[in-house]
């Protein structure tokens, strides 16, 4: 029942109590976020990025963390996301394990961790969290929000509960609703970790870990984060070294792409609490802008109050596929938004905004630029 | 340990010993099939089913079994496979557990089940074990040799190391090689097993079981198996009603996809015995077609002896993607065959060959009609 605070994060409490969307509510809870560049007077060159599932706060490197971050290269000086020119906020997510409250953190009430007491978590909640975060820094109004994946439904979540709350927005890879075939997939990620006799129910600790779980539902992950078209080129059939085999099973690792997923489930499993990722899985499931609203998903983007938006993808995204991305557009646009949907070529799949800064560098800039 | 042989099924022994190709030799090994229809006085009619991993010889309904088979619909007297015309063989697969010879069967040197013991398993090898049938039966010469999948390998292997054995190939959704992201999906779904502690390296039983590992196998192959616009449709974000849920897990059944999932999984942990699974599996992640001649899959392809061929895939399918039936047309063609690629708009996947009989059925009749 570890958490994992990258040095340099800071924290903002959340009202207590903090009422979340299915019942029940906070007590004492905070948010992690990390900011780079200044607030100006106005306060109107404010940028928040809300993140996917995984992610801390630490987008990018700065004073107090020299370390790279996992968009170090979209955000900086100078950079696509220039901090010369915008006050960048990133928070982590609610319900993650990166120094937000999640199902990790201590339970005021009994001074253990939550585990599975902690409260259904749902997008909207993650949405008021981030909210609070960005009135407590003295904003009252985004320039832009930039939501990556869960974090695109994040901010469409944001948008919808907190009407003028950003000027404009940029959606990618993102979501207006689950569709079935991310449901299962993620469901099958959850399966694997509850399945896993050391879940005992959240009950865990270091010593009985569900290791096993956490790896299959990261490799399972990692796969339909990129692209079979990737991996074409990147992998082939190319087989391990007999010495770099680590495993005398006679089904053991193989083939240079088992050996790269191996690699990404031993990054993960103990740096992500199994817990928090069940909780954080199951809240993307359940968001539909559409139920939210009572009405069709068209509708609930078409009630969004933002100016400006852009929304990016990928024809190799098989998690979050590209007509959605259309149509969060064609939502927008319906609302009165002047949005712009942008179809990439990118060949990495869903995860192609962390590593084709060569494709979405240009857009994100471009799109800043002319605010 | 159990083998599931349907009622009906006859058996023609393999020489014993039989050779593998990795090495290693199987005694006493048989294999199982069913046919319908005749076989004429010049032998000259007759076609050859190449089942997926998972199927068992009985394709359909005959006079020693009424039960519907797994291909009922393209299979029968005036069907697309008219069996008023053609003699129809289907084997089941060497290596499966459905009454050909595999790891779930009796080693004659130990008289206990093979389980590990069975000697590495490639597509080769069921090629070999289906020749010898198609021999024993009295057939020189395939008029056709149809393969789905797995069977889609198994037959280029069979038109590779038999030159001469069939006069036409019907390849649907097949793949001359195993590319890195059905690897590292097969590979996922071995894992699964090999993780239940219940596996316990093929040692398991009846009672001690890998279930959850079955489970989770299953429920990947189902996902892999059909397409995210299939269920967009078809499931939707519908929810379960509160009667129909299993579980009071809090992360337990909530939307029809799962239960759907669920649904196939139940049906199956306990229908495959998992060692065969895994042999199965693997034999697929090793096959290249181009790796067997020591040249690339383009030139193994065009040294293939047909003179007909047809490859059928879909557009939907992620898991044996359409450009590998392209792949497969083209390879033909490059060697002489008069052949011919059809992609078909199914929305079902990879699976669309079991169930969009409206657009397989017309296909393989007309090209078996043209023979």
């Amino acid at each position: 029942m570890t958490e994992f605070i990258p040095p340099g994060t800071r924290h903002i409490a959340l009202p207590s109590p903090f009422a979340m969307k299915r019942g029940d509510a906070l007590h004492d809870a905070r948010m992690a976020y990390e900011t780079w560049g200044r607030l100006n007077a106005a306060a109107d060159n404010a940028v928040l990025i809300l993140t996917g599932l995984s992610p801390d706060a630490h987008a990018a490197s700065h004073a107090d963390n020299a370390e790279p971050g996992w968009w170090e290269a979209m955000l900086g000086p100078g950079k696509p996301i220039d901090t010369d020119r915008w006050f960048v906020v990133c928070v982590n997510s609610l319900g993650s394990c990166k120094g937000s409250t999640g199902p990790a953190s201590i339970d005021p009430a009994t001074d253990r961790p939550y585990r599975l007491a902690f409260p259904e978590l749902s997008v909207e909640d993650g949405a008021d969290a981030a909210a609070h975060v960005v009135r407590a820094l003295g904003i009252d109004r985004l320039a832009c929000v930039v939501g990556n994946s869960m974090g695109g439904m994040v901010a469409l979540a944001l948008l919808q509960r907190h009407p003028g709350i950003a000027h404009a927005h940029i959606n990618i890879s993102g979501a207006a609703r689950a569709l079935p075939f991310s449901i299962a997939i993620r469901s099958l990620q959850r399966e694997a970790i509850r399945l896993d006799p050391n879940w005992n129910h959240g009950d865990y600790d270091e010593e009985a870990y569900p290791e096993a779980g956490m790896r299959m539902a990261r490799k399972l992950g990692v796969i339909t984060y990129r692209s079979a078209l990737e991996w074409d080129g990147r992998f082939g059939r190319v087989r391990l070294d007999g010495d770099r085999r680590i495993d005398d099973d006679p089904f053991g690792l193989e083939f240079e792409v088992e050996s790269y997923l191996e690699g990404h489930a031993r990054r993960f499993v103990r740096r992500f609490d199994p817990n928090c990722y069940l909780y954080l899985s199951r809240s993307m499931d359940w968001f539909d802008l559409g139920e939210s609203c009572q009405g069709t998903c068209e509708m609930g983007l078409s009630r969004l109050r933002v100016d400006r938006a852009l929304s990016i993808g990928v024809h190799t995204d098989i998690l979050f596929p590209l007509q959605q991305q259309q149509e969060i557009a064609d939502g927008l646009m319906a609302g009165g938004a002047d949005a712009r949907f942008l179809p990439l070529p990118s060949p990495q799949g869903h995860d192609a905004f962390l590593v084709d800064i060569a494709r979405f560098g240009p857009a994100v800039r471009e799109f800043l630029d002319s605010l």
